[in-house]
Formats: C-alpha cells, sequence, structure tokens
C-alpha cells in the first residue's frame, strides 16, 4: 500500500478545524437562514445564489436529505437545538406527505405537500426518508420514526429484489444493471444500524458490496463502471456500457471503505482504497483540475445516461457533489491506510475545490461550474441541497479529528 | 414589419448554391459512407468524429428520422437511387422492428432488432416513423407505408387527445402542458399532408397552431414558454415554467410559419414571426454569440426538465440542432415577409454556426460546443443523427431558391 508514515496529527488537526468552521460558520447559517420553511414546514431549497426562493417545489430526496443532516449535526456535532428543530421541520413534513401509503415516497411535491409525481422505479426517495426518520429518531428519541424507517427499509430491500421496480421501466429486454442502488442501498442499512443494531443489516450489505467491489470496479479495466450487463459482466461495446461517474464510485467506495472498518476486514478497505486511484487517475481533468462529471472508460465520445444517446452536455462539467464525496473518500482512506498517496490525492481536490466552489460574495458554494472552474451556475439549492457538502465536511472533520464515521 | 426592400437575387441564389453544396459535398457522403448498417439494414448512427461506430443501439428516433431525410432529399433535391435505397434500408427496419403491435413505437431496439425499451408517455418514436413511412412511399411508390403512415398517425393524435399517455407518467397533480408534442404532431400532420390532401389534417393543425403561437407565446412576457400550467397559463413561480429553449421556439415558429404560407393566413406568419425575434432576443448569447440551450425567462438560474431541479448544466451549450433550426426558421421569415431584419438574424446564426460547427477534418458538424464554442463532444452521431441539419441545409437551399416548404 505504499509508504506507511506517522501521522501528521497538526495537520490533521488544521484539517479538522477547518472543516469545523466551514461548517459552523459558513454552510450551515446559509441553509438555517434560507431553507427554512416557515408557512408549511419542511424546506425551501431551490435557492439563488443569495438564498432567494427561484422555486417551491418540494423534492423528497431534497427534503429527506435535509431532515437527515440537521439530526446528523445535532447528534454527532453539538447538540445544538436549533439544528433539532430544523430537522423536525423536515421530518414532519415527510411524515404528513412524503409516503403514498404503499411504502412508496412521492418525487416531487407542491410546497404545501400536495403530491405532484413520483418515480416507482427508484428507491431513492425512500431510502432518504429512512436515513432522515433514523437519525431524527435518535436525536429527538421518538421511537416511533425508527420503526417507521425500518419498515420502509425492509420494503426497500424487499422491492430492490423482487424486480417490482422493472414493472415501471418498460424494459423488454434485459440490459444493465446499475450500481447507483445498491450503492444508496449500502448507505442506508449503514445508517439504520448505526441507530439500531441489527446483524440483518450487515448480512445485506456484504452482499451488495461484494458487487460494488467485484462486479462493477473490473480489474482487467482498472474502474468501476456506471453499469453492467445482465451477465455481470462489463458491456464494452456501447457507450452506456462504458460510461464511468467518477463521483458515483469515489461515494460507493467510502461507503465500502466505512463496511469494511466496521468488519475490520483488510480486503474490503484494500479494495475500496485501490478503486478510488483508480477513479482518480481516470477522472482527474489533467487540463483545468477537478474531477470530471462522467467519463468513458475506453476514450470515447462520454455517454452518460442508460436512456440517453451519448447527448448529455455536461460531462466536464465540475459539479459540488463529486468534489465534496471525494473529498471525505480520499480522506478517510488516508486516516485508515495512512498512506501518503491518497492524501496527496485529497489535498488536491481540496486544494482545486477550495478555489473554485465558494461563493466569495454570499458564502457556501456554488454547485456547478464549468471544465475550466468558471460558475455555470449560481443557484445554491436545487439538486444541491443541505446534504452532500455538509456530509463530507462534517466527515472530513470526524476523520481528521480521529473519530470514526 | 419594418424596412420592406427588393429581395437580393445574387445574394440568395449564393445562398441557395452554398446549403445545396453543403449538402452534396458534405453531410450526405459522411451519412451514405459511415451510418449505413449493411449487416442487419437500418443504420449505425452513433460515430465518432470520424465515422466509426461507438455503439450499436438503434434508437427509433434517429433510424426514422434518417430515413426520412433520405427520402425527402431524393423527392425534392435529387432522385439519386442511392439515396432512395437508403431510405429503403431504414424503413424496413422499421417495418420489420420498430412497432410494437399496440400501435407504438420501441424507443430503442439491439442492432439486430430485438426491442430494448419504450417510452409509452411520448408521441414521438411514433411521430418520426409516420414521416419515414410517409415519404419514402411517396419516394417508392409503395403505397402500402402511406396507408401504414396515415393509421399511426391517427393513433398518436388519439393517444395525444384522450389522455392515454398520462398512464405511464406517474402524475398526480395536473402541472404542465408541454408544448414539444404539438409542435411535433404539426409537423408530422404536416408532412403527411403533402403526401396525400386531407383536410383533416388542416383542421388537426389549425388547433395546435393557435397553442402555440398563444398559449405557449405569452404577449405579456414577450417569449415562448416551454410548457405552462393546467390552466394554460404560465407558471413564474417555478423554473420549469420559466424556461424557454430557443431551438423549440424556433423549430415550431417555422412549422407554424409554414401553415400561416398555405392558409395564405397573414395573422398567423406575422404572429409566427413576430416570436422568433421574441426568442432570437432571449437566447442569443451577446457574449459569446451562439444561442442558447435553455434560458429562464426572469433571468433566474435557468431550469430545463419538468421532471429536473434545474441541476442541467448545458443550458449555456451551443448545439447543432438548435442552430440548425434557427437557420431555417429565420431565412424562412426572411424569404416570406422580405423583412430585413430577419436577414440580419439568419447571417448572425450562419456566421457563427459555420465557425464553430463544421469540423475541419472529417467534414460535417460536430454536435455540441461550449458556451464559448469550443467543442465539447467530438461525436457526429449519437442524437444529432442524420434531420435537424440536413433537413435545414435543404429547407434553406429551397427557400433561397425560390420554393416552398
Amino acid at each position: 500500500m505504499g509508504t506507511q508514515i506517522e501521522p501528521d496529527m497538526n495537520r490533521l488537526q488544521e484539517i479538522s478545524s477547518f472543516y469545523r468552521s466551514q461548517l459552523l460558520e459558513d454552510c450551515i447559517p446559509f441553509w438555517l437562514k434560507h431553507s427554512l420553511d416557515h408557512q408549511y414546514g419542511g424546506y425551501l431549497t431551490m435557492l439563488e445564489r443569495d438564498g432567494t426562493p427561484y422555486g417551491t417545489g418540494k423534492y423528497i430526496w431534497t427534503q429527506a436529505r435535509e431532515a437527515y443532516l440537521f439530526s446528523k449535526l445535532y447528534n454527532v456535532l453539538e447538540r445544538n437545538p436549533k439544528w433539532l428543530e430544523a430537522s423536525r421541520s423536515g421530518v414532519e413534513f415527510l411524515n404528513k406527505y412524503a409516503l403514498d401509503g404503499q411504502g412508496r415516497a412521492y418525487y416531487k411535491v407542491a410546497r404545501d405537500g400536495v403530491p405532484i409525481y413520483t418515480r416507482p422505479w427508484q428507491i431513492f426517495a425512500e431510502s432518504f426518508v429512512v436515513l432522515a426518520y433514523a437519525e431524527f429518531s435518535k436525536a429527538s428519541g421518538k421511537e416511533e420514526y425508527l420503526e417507521q424507517a425500518k419498515k420502509l427499509f425492509w420494503n426497500i430491500l424487499d422491492r430492490l429484489e423482487s424486480g417490482d421496480l422493472d414493472k415501471f421501466t418498460y424494459v423488454y429486454s434485459p440490459r444493465y444493471t446499475e450500481h447507483a442502488p445498491g450503492m444508496i442501498l449500502i448507505n442506508t442499512a449503514q445508517e439504520l444500524r448505526a441507530v439500531e443494531d441489527d446483524p440483518r443489516h450487515t448480512e445485506a450489505i456484504r452482499k451488495w458490496i461484494q458487487r460494488e467491489l467485484y462486479t462493477f470496479a473490473v480489474d482487467e479495466h482498472e474502474v468501476m463502471f456506471e453499469r453492467v450487463g445482465p451477465d455481470g459482466r462489463p458491456v464494452l461495446s456501447e457507450p452506456e456500457g462504458r460510461s464511468v461517474t467518477p463521483g458515483h464510485c469515489l461515494e460507493s467506495c467510502w461507503f465500502c471503505l466505512r463496511e469494511g472498518v466496521y468488519l475490520n476486514d483488510k480486503a474490503i478497505i484494500q479494495r475500496a482504497c485501490r478503486i478510488m486511484g483508480w477513479t482518480m487517475r481516470i477522472g482527474w481533468d489533467p487540463e483545468y483540475g477537478g474531477i470530471y462529471n462522467f467519463v468513458d472508460a475506453k476514450g470515447k465520445p462520454p455517454g452518460h445516461q442508460d436512456e440517453g444517446w451519448g447527448e448529455d452536455q455536461d460531462w466536464d462539467a465540475k459539479i459540488f457533489w463529486v468534489h465534496s464525496e471525494a473529498l471525505c473518500a480520499l480522506l478517510y482512506a488516508y486516516t485508515v491506510t495512512r498512506d501518503e498517496k491518497y492524501f496527496e490525492l485529497y489535498q488536491r481536490v481540496h486544494d482545486w475545490s477550495f478555489e473554485h466552489f465558494p461563493d466569495p460574495e454570499y458564502g457556501e458554494w456554488f454547485g456547478y461550474l464549468r471544465r475550466d472552474g468558471s460558475v455555470s451556475q449560481t443557484l445554491k439549492g436545487g439538486v444541491k441541497g443541505f446534504f452532500h457538502m455538509p456530509r463530507a465536511f462534517l466527515n472530513c472533520y470526524l476523520l481528521a479529528n480521529g473519530q470514526s464515521l
């Protein structure tokens, strides 16, 4: 695993303080100030640069993730009653409006909670509701939310494994298995397990980890593919089959690494870190710096979506969540392995990110930069919300502070 | 309508020759050489810069549009048997593999025609099959394809008007009406009518035109919105409601203008041209030139998709089809009104397009440029295919040559 050196405690101390102050002085105040919907509960998350809402629709992903993160901060960083209250507002909104009564969450509701539409072929919205309920249950002591989270979780797993999702996708031929649902399932199970231990979670995770590390990530090509064919092998003839999303790879790797640490399993730890290295090699832009949104494993025109035609334009965009996940993943790899190689990668992403993403005028990060690092979208909200960036900052703080995730 | 001047016949003659040679010497040879699938019929449309395929999947949109355009060229430009043969190959592939037996087309099939998936909530794939069948019927004299095209067309109209599409969208609350389906319906009916006159087509078109020109295009805001609310009014509170897609506006406008010319209806003609002017005002990039992919009518962060969160990165991408439609629309406006204002707009788009899109090494156009005009994707195929650009070139040739569309 390269050179093992003594950790530089001062260096880590500095990193830890840095992220703590980024959270407390920049990120959290912005969202506390601008995103709470005092009229209907929940959050206004479509925010312009200065925090002004530019839309009122409520996406369950974003509602649930903000509710989760405020409870997480309360449970881990500081028992600030404002954060608990912010989380409560989101959780109660979810409890009233997020679910359709059949174990599925809506994808979007109106500001007042009226259902707008759903994406029944996905398990993401529901998974984020599980995170919110479980973490809030821990923060508030309200056990009924943990019960609901558990029920929802097993329902998600059942839908994922029973083929229920396929009923909604109008697919005639088996084609691809995507790695995102498994990745999110791992994280959901881990978070649930952290609130209430249950060996069945560990069992479920074990299976999905295996797929992440050995099915989607392929030694021969030294990449983690976004999807594989029905036989579990890469489909190199097609752009969808060759597509690599570095942000997903790095996020998945740190979920796996976390499991490796939990199980004290060196093989998992090494494998997860190794895939991070592959990802940084293919994902880092050698010309302008920063990490690409998606690339083609064989250098052909990058195609993104399974349903797309390779016409996505934003393959070379530099996006907030990709860099957030990279910071967390690479610092995690370093603190676990003490291999300086990962610290160097972490530092590279750190330097580029903090040079380009922060908004010098209104604080917080811009979400979307062009390849060259110039700002493409000034919004603070949209899909961005209050999740990837503060979660990464919190994790970096904890890791550099010697705590476990 | 501004200054009316005598047309400069030399100038139009030059334009006409220019597009004819672009078609005959650059665009058509590239696609004839690289896209015919001699093994399975139909076309390979996912082509790299030099024509090498980078994927084998067959999208019915692209298959049908290429089949249509080769017949169109045969019917209008020159009775070249290679073009008829190229069209036949696509039409026969469609006839074998495109439809599911219930009047719906698949969205994607494998190279050998095995169905992959469908998008039953859309009418676009079917509409392009209608174009291909009708135009090929005219080119080949095979009446059975015209019969099939007519049957498909009325089925599409029925699905559109009966609410059948909504069964597949998982929408709980009525939200938006999109202008794209109506726009495509107008063009489909016009093309079908051009092959076999039927007053019912004219009736159907009249209704949809009205919506394009007076529901989606709103005087108060001087924009044509991409979608309106259930009450037919713009939804200014939301990014989806404020979104404007200049390429769609210009394409829709020239379909409407064509109807105005067909009906000799000055009100329609003036309205369509006026909306083109609005579109160029909001859609033209004053800094780098070229036309944006999408913008927000009120200057807020641009959000694209109804289902999206305003996170699309490519709002400022400069895309081949947008500029192709603009060339056709603006030259059409000029040749019909002889208002120099439209010629100036046409010329501006022409100069920018031919400075930035052509591939100096392998010919044809790049499909996707960044805001500053640099090449983002080198592919020649993908969604690009053989349709928007050659259709626009053909139309510009015809219009500048004094012919009608």
